[in-house]
């Protein structure tokens, strides 16, 4: 089959192209025509303005939530975040589409052939003139009647696989290049607990509360369908992924506590790429027999297996890509054109996605680790205004993706034609939700704070439960598969559970907060002026001081870095002798400068993390700086650094901003960019800001 | 047929999705699996994990592309362009394709049903199961046998339509939206002339030679199938579209006199809208009986309407939607939030393509008059920071999909299956373009040389004729289709013309500037400067005093620029007393301080042009500016504000500036942004640029 694929580069190109767009039709007929050849003509172009129209609807209707968004920033509405909002416009058109808009049921198909196999092309002999037609995939219906039906059609028109291939990947992307704050990385260890650990349980939970919900409904009688136990656990994968979108907007916009944001928002991104890695590792699950009724120890081990190698595989590509970036970036003098470097750190962020998907790992996932490792170095080597363009490009692309998605939901709900509602599935979901999400969170917090010295109290517990929404990443995975009843009845509920959490949890969090006693209203530089005066009793009691941590922040700040950006240590001082030309070679003339100078932003974090006694790199670099002394006032220095008007300062600690509404607030330190060109009227640059 | 495309919403919103991208199959087909919904599965994963290979290849292509751009710019090369190198990777990835792949020819086509009609989408019985299939297009073979073979299908799994909805728009709209330059405007009228006159007698010129040369190839027996007069005109329409890309770029680095460079940029964009109007027009000259091969004068009249009524049409959605945008800017405070600020910029600026194909105009001509409108008036309306971001951002995607069209011009050249070179086509094509070109400039520019005070000088003539390169849009126009043998005659013919074009003319733009004793070097700052001491008598001799015009900028500057942006002076005065509410609502506050202020930058413009005396717009300003003194004065403001560091006025005089080589004489102006936000280790911000 692969070979049949493999075409002439004509056909490669023509693949490429009709990947990037199918919005045309060809019209190669022309010249001697005759009714059939005008006919066909006619109705490329028909389907062509049609499509036109249908883009220009959507467009408007993204344009109008724009609008609609900026009044309620301007006005200061909180209740009702931009995705909620997108969605109840896409439920607006989906109700006029059904309800107002009345279709001619004579859709123009044919069921003629009868052949022994499904090409993946079709030649169609027309009295004497041939057609091509292309595979769109099977069309099932569920009563198994009237196949060949308009009905029919309007389902399988439909291309889920677009949220996975242009959608999700910007989103993701994003997330993983603003991942690179502070916070993020002292609670790397609480962070990754929660996001594998947590999640595979919140999967799990949910899978077991939901074949009991099941199991009910066949014995009531409700269930219409096949649902196996695979199906369950599907669908506890799916609705495991959380969405960081509507919650941090919040946070930031309230300054919760950065701790709890961090968590917060480690969890939500990482636990997507684990959600679509377990869903798709269930989907390996098949005992021996293609019986999947059963339990199957071989089976389970091959799944676990495939988990494993896809995540690490799509990791392993996210990182390869990011790691070439860098060097590239790092090693050509590219930063004099920052066109020419943008462009570049946009093809090679896009060729992580296709690579993973060629080699048949997840490029979602591939795409995620890529965004952390292009921010944690590639980002250092760039030019001021290549960081500028290429978080502003990828804060544009996430922006309208994201708002694509939410607006389309909301048309799904009334458009989708084979919905399955089911009250019991429906209760039954949302327990196993609740369920499957406190046993995530609660004992593994109380696992995490035997080990924390800096803990997760109850109410931060209690809000990490309350605001785990579940929004573009579960949708994405529920639409890609709606062929049978008990997928159907999946999608359909997750779509509820999407709508109820962005509306309920969403606008539900801001009273949440103040019941439960959240310190908001935090600021950042003022925290760390505190941590600073409070000097090494409080630097030590920081998090994470697990030794595989402290083990990777020294590899990483005496080898990667010094390797991958122009920042210091020189390596000529850490490998070790024998290395020396090497070493030389990879160490560019800007690391021997900023030895003393620390102007890598993660220093910082080492730095307020554990203070010098704490990671290697006190102890590993040649100038004086081993004196705990020294460190403590290296904290200092830093969170001085912290309340400057230093903007990549400012940006390193909200890095993770999204669009907030301007509060009023005589402190606004909310910055996810430098601040703009210097301009007169401006009397305010962060008054401007998102 | 309309209806029959007017699905539910669910089938709306996949063809949207569908549009986006149709990268991905479905794989409907699960749980009760059988050998056969297997195999359909792993073909779609098959089919997509290829997918993804091809594309990757390109995108990596592009990246080469960059980093050799990258090389050459640093090492300052000068004699190939970004475009001709990204062609050349093209071609060799094209050979490597055509003779070092081998493909097998038993691809999976089976051709065993045969019907009446030819829907668009099939649906096939396959023992018992449904599959989809839609309609990619006819498939024919000029033999006219062997039809249902794998070499038909490489031919029509091209889509060439992807060039006109996802490609060009891009490209034409920044070549619109960087428009807005000084000397453009001043200019205004031989550029049109060039445009739209000029466009039409190299498109009948060109049309008739060529005729000449297939009625002597058809004498000699060379001609190996119909070639018909509208073909000549068609191919004549393909050709005159010429392109700025590498030209401007070299006149940019080169400095060339500005006057020079506002014709050749302006004439080349806006006949690429010429062209294909042209083009379009030209397919509906269809004499009665539909017998192509006479002249019907009815006929001929139905083509100038329609190429009216396109032309027309698509300008009015054009502006329309870039005035809609204006308001929308000016009356909504969306300034504060920069990111839906620009979100709404790019959705509304790409919403004129999709109501322009809707409406059945051209989207690509739309978008131009859209991103000239959004220059003139949006433009002034955004904040700074999207000022940046929008133009950064349209920067780059030109970049891309420039590179990508160029690098998938020299695939073609080598893996396209249907080339027809035919040796005395081509000698002619060179001859009639040659002939073509010289028939619009030298008449044109003695002509519009009668009207001139700033005469067009003949060596000015002879480089525009040397530098009419032909590139993305000729190429565009003549792979959309490809299905006759005239056609394929055509695009090969085309195809060789662009590589001549752009590697010959492209590479000898310099000697040849130097050989027609060109000013280069020119800075428009000491030009200004120049223009400023000469006072009255050198600004007196500006070109363009024709009334219409002056009567235009009167117009716009009086009534236009205060509806739309927030510049002065303001509606209460220039509208009569009658309409004071109105004119109150309409103007902006900002636009009452603005009146002395003049910080609208296309005053400068008008000032510069012709002085108080020539434009109306001193006369009916109400403030005492009407003496020609105090409007000398001003001029030489202006010209002070060009030699200052004003990023706005630098950008307003470099609005066109492409990817430059950065050169080392001391004074650079070439800016096309503000500068980036200021940093300490970017010593001079000038050498940054691209």
């Amino acid at each position: 089959m692969r070979t049949q694929r493999r075409l002439t580069s004509v056909s490669m190109a023509s693949i490429i192209l009709r990947s990037l767009c199918a919005m045309c039709f060809i019209t190669v007929c022309r010249a001697d025509e005759n009714t059939d050849t005008v006919n066909t003509e006619r109705n490329a172009e028909e389907s062509h303005r049609q499509d036109s129209t249908d883009l220009l609807i959507f467009t408007l209707l993204l344009t109008l939530t724009i609008l609609t968004i900026w009044l309620f920033k301007h006005r200061r509405f909180r209740f009702l975040h931009e995705t909620g909002l997108a969605m109840i416009y896409g439920l607006l058109v989906g109700v006029i589409l059904r309800f107002g808009v009345h279709l001619p049921q004579d859709l123009n198909v044919t069921s003629s052939c009868a052949m022994n196999s499904s090409p993946a092309v079709l030649l169609v002999n027309v009295s004497g003139r041939f057609y091509e037609y292309s595979l769109k995939g099977e069309v099932r219906d569920d009563k198994g009647e009237d196949v060949p039906n308009a009905e029919m059609l309007r389902k399988v028109t439909f291309d889920p696989e677009v949220f996975f291939n242009i959608l999700l990947p910007p989103i993701i992307f994003h997330a993983g290049y603003s991942l690179k704050r502070r916070h993020f990385f002292r609670n790397l260890g609480s962070i990754l607990s929660y996001a594998f650990v947590g999640t595979m349980i919140s999967c799990f939970v949910t899978g077991l509360v939901m074949y009991g919900c099941v199991m009910f409904m066949k014995a009531i009688g409700q269930l219409g369908g096949d649902f196996f136990f695979t199906d369950c656990l599907f669908f506890g994968a799916i609705v495991s992924a959380t969405d960081p979108v509507t919650v941090l907007a919040i946070f930031n916009d309230l300054k919760v506590d950065v701790d709890l944001y961090a968590l917060m928002f480690g969890e939500s991104v990482l636990n997507d790429a684990v959600a679509i890695v377990l869903s798709s590792s269930i989907g390996a699950y098949q005992p021996e027999g293609d019986n999947q009724h059963t339990f199957d120890g071989s089976a389970l081990l091959k799944s676990l297996g495939v988990f494993l190698a896809i995540f690490s595989g799509s990791f392993a590509m996210g990182a390869a890509t990011g790691v070439m970036t860098a060097l590239v970036t790092k090693f050509t003098k590219l930063r004099d054109f920052p066109l020419l470097e943008t462009a570049l750190f946009f093809l090679m962020s896009w060729s992580t996605f296709l690579l993973a998907e060629a080699c048949g790992f997840i490029g979602v996932v591939a795409v995620l680790f890529c965004g952390i490792a292009q921010a944690h170095y590639t980002y250092n080597n760039l030019s001021d205004e290549s960081k500028t363009r290429t978080k502003q490009l990828f804060e544009l692309l996430d922006f309208l993706a994201e708002n694509f998605i939410f607006s389309y939901m909301g048309l799904t709900l009334f458009s989708f034609q084979h919905h399955v509602f089911n009250p019991t599935f429906i209760i039954g979901a949302f327990l196993a939700i609740f369920l499957g999400r406190a046993a995530n969170i609660y004992p593994l917090s109380f696992l995490l704070n035997l080990g924390r010295k800096n803990k997760i109290a109850s109410n931060f517990q209690s809000v990490m439960m309350f605001a785990g929404l579940r929004g573009a990443m579960a949708f994405a995975l529920s639409i890609r598969d709606t062929a049978t009843y008990a997928r159907q009845m999946m999608f359909s509920t997750t779509l509820l559970i999407v709508f109820f959490t962005v509306w309920v949890c969403g606008g539900g969090t801001t009273p949440m907060l103040s019941l439960m006693k959240i310190r908001v209203g935090v600021d950042t530089d003022q925290e760390n002026a505190a941590t600073a005066s409070d000097g090494m009793a409080q630097i030590s009691t920081r998090p994470e001081s697990a030794w595989p941590f402290r083990l990777w922040y020294t590899f990483d700040h005496n080898y990667l870095k010094p390797i991958l950006t122009h920042s210091g240590p020189p390596l000529t001082t850490t490998l070790p002798a024998c290395c020396g030309p090497i070493a030389r070679c990879l160490t560019s003339s800007q690391a021997y400068e900023n030895t003393g100078w620390l102007q890598d932003e993660d220093t910082e974090l080492i730095l307020n993390d554990g203070g010098g006694s704490m990671y290697g790199d006190m102890t590993v670099n040649t100038d004086a700086r081993g004196v705990p002394t020294t460190s403590t006032s290296q904290a200092g220095l830093y969170s001085l650094a912290g309340t400057s008007d230093d903007p990549l300062d400012r940006e390193l600690a909200f890095g993770g901003t999204r669009l907030v509404l301007p509060t009023d607030e005589p402190h606004d330190p909310l910055m996810s960019f430098p601040p703009p060109p210097p301009s007169p009227p401006l009397s305010d640059p962060l008054r401007h800001r998102v």
